[in-house]
């Protein structure tokens, strides 16, 4: 089946949203065994609206389209559907009360116009939503079948999973399951992976592998399918394993987690915790850190001394090492990794000093230069990366992975 | 003069990647007042290219397509253009010269696929490439005139500026003079935004509104055009000035900068210096703060207490107000606040504490509860705010920001 996404909306046409759906839904039904061939975006215009769902009709076996379906006159999507087909729209009294039923339990006032959200064209099969008030719906339009969902990303997600992958299945009229399984990995470039994978289409024909850069992170997806779930986990599992040892310890996790709650899950299986002293990396390490829920659990301090004499009297760093190695250097970053360690009573004191730029540089030490601190009960060591990103922001983002990713090869070392 | 965008390639056709490109591009072309009425994106598949080609040729007065420049046998934009033209690929002796030059002066080994980049459809215009190796083109086919870019955001930008834009005034044969102004806000939502600029239509006719959401700031954006620069440039501050007013206190910047650069341009002014202490924002107040290059002039520490204990050994706050009125209170707010000033020696201290969820909520601490405190040279404070989002990440974003807007609000008061 050849499937065809559809945005919709002047927001994402004009450029002032960034539209983030269709590349989801893409991620989406390519795992569910649908080729997606086309993107589209057009605004809230009821002709250019009509023209284009007519289109895809002549074109697609399945189209998701999004947006459209809110209360306002720019919402469109149920009109431009009615016309496509010649149909009429009609009142769904069930989507109605449905609405009403959401009004009264979130003590909102109901307006008139949320009314023409329970109106759809003749013939339409609702799609109930069940984060918010406006219900999706399917219908057939030449020889395509469209699911029209609304633009909001976490209602559209989750009708996407409950309603139209389901029955893009049964349309699919197989009993196949299909799955994915995602790989991260952190250290080697793009090119790199899919060198160190190459061979992998013999060895596991019936398998599909792709790349999602989640920079500096890179996710090795595998899809799959079968007419049996226990045979296809078995053979997803295989290819995993052997995508991993392809990696060697470049691998992050098998389950497809991020740096910070590889490194968060192994502090707490370990009982342990951890401090860290951010210069150039300004927060970041800490923010990655306590985005994973119930970081609380592992995680101390930070302390992001930017100033030096916030890393002296904070963190006992020497004004020595500081005059004669200067911020940016090894042992000033193993004592800076030290002296949290020892603020904080963690198990474990991670540091970062560095120049992320533009400014900041010397002929020794250009932007992107970076030292890594490590504190640990029994050792703590300093190491120095180079890297040639152009970005301050693009540079904070790999220090920071790098520094959580020393930690993780550390706690590797000591299995639980 | 009506625009369309093409994105290719099959990392966005398959969702590996968002693509953010045509959102910028069509905000660059509407500011260029070319009307963006369509984006399309397809994968690597040199049929459909020419398909799409030719249908955009009939469709549009102007595209500009990104991706497909590559060296790599998926890179597929000029071959596909020279077959929807009919015509051959001829070598362009100076775009290889360039191409050579490139390699020589960043010391890398030139491949022989590289060459293919020096091959355009005949009678193409070449488009200079100033920060990469692959330069684009432009071709007129059929009705439309076409602008090939680089997939690659940075050198997209540059060209679309430097080459496209340029080229498109002298295509509208206008000697119009285009700008754009952007004015920050924060604070109140997009519908408020919106009911606050009602009228703007009546009194800027001459003028164009639209809105960019960088969550949670909101960002305000006034197009204009004239034949004159400096009555529009007057009109267009005029505008700007109608629209502060409209905003009040929740005006951030005239010139469309962010909250941290606000705030750090008038810590710099005022020669005052900034420490944070952050709770439950885990680092993303200094993450901000430290995104702003020169940001060490003015920014000494954070100190990211995720822990009680270092809210009390670092910042000196009190067992018993933790005790009594908890972690998430307005008085651990301003002891925290009032412990980092001290600590660092900073003009002002900062700080966070509060529910970002999904854990730790309670009856009367609901999940979006934060307190913010503030220790300026004269006074200290805390203050309560709830919020009612469903996400840790975006309740991090805007208690992050609600905390910067505060010390932005002390800061207008003490005058340079």
């Amino acid at each position: 089946m050849k499937a065809e996404i559809l945005a919709t909306g002047d927001e994402i046409r004009s450029g002032a949203l960034v539209d983030s759906n269709s590349a989801y839904i893409s991620q989406e039904l390519e795992a569910a065994g649908v080729e997606v061939f086309r993107h589209s975006c057009v605004g809230d215009d009821l002709d250019v609206l009509v023209d284009i769902l007519k289109e895809i009709g002549r074109r697609a076996d399945i189209s998701v389209v999004t947006g459209g379906l809110g209360p306002t006159v720019d919402d469109l999507s149920s009109e431009a559907a009615a016309r496509a087909l010649g149909v009429e729209l009609v009142l769904d009294e069930e989507a109605l009360a449905a609405i009403e039923a959401w009004f009264r339990s979130h003590k909102r006032p109901m307006s008139a116009s949320n009314r023409k959200q329970a109106y759809f064209p003749k013939g339409a099969r609702r799609l109930d939503n069940p984060l918010g008030t406006a219900p999706g719906f399917e219908v057939q339009i030449g020889r395509c079948r469209f699911f029209f969902l609304p633009g909001v990303p976490v209602e559209m997600r989750r009708m996407l999973a409950e309603a139209v992958i389901p029955r893009i299945r049964q349309l699919q009229g197989s009993r196949h399951v299909y799955r994915i399984r995602s790989v991260s990995t952190f250290g080697y470039p793009e090119s790199v992976v899919n060198e160190k994978l190459a061979g992998f289409e013999e060895r596991f024909a019936d398998l599909k592998l792709g790349l999602r850069a989640k920079f500096p992170e890179i996710h090795i997806r595998i899809y799959g399918q079968s007419d049996d779930a226990t045979t296809l986990e078995a053979r997803l599992e295989e290819a995993c394993r052997w995508v991993a040892g392809q990696m060697g310890n470049r691998l992050v996790s098998l389950e497809g987690k991020s740096l910070e709650s590889v490194v968060g899950q192994m502090l707490r299986e370990r009982k342990a915790s951890l401090a860290v002293a951010e210069s150039c990396t300004g927060g970041l390490i800490a923010h990655h850190i306590t985005s994973v829920p119930g970081s609380s659990d592992y995680f101390l301090l930070s302390a992001v001394t930017y100033a030096n004499e916030a890393k002296v009297r904070l963190l006992g760093v020497s004004d020595d090492t500081l005059a004669s190695e200067g911020a940016v250097s090894e042992e000033t970053a193993r004592q800076m990794a030290e002296g949290v360690r020892r603020l904080s009573g963690a198990t474990y004191g991670l540091s970062t000093s560095g120049i992320a730029g533009p400014g900041g540089a010397t002929a020794e030490k250009p932007v992107g230069t970076v030292c890594v601190g490590l504190a640990t009960p029994a050792t703590s060591f300093g190491r120095r990366y180079q890297f040639f990103f152009n970005s301050r922001g693009t540079n904070k983002l790999m220090f920071s992975a790098l520094a959580l990713d020393l930690l993780r090869r550390e706690l590797l070392g000591k299995a639980v």
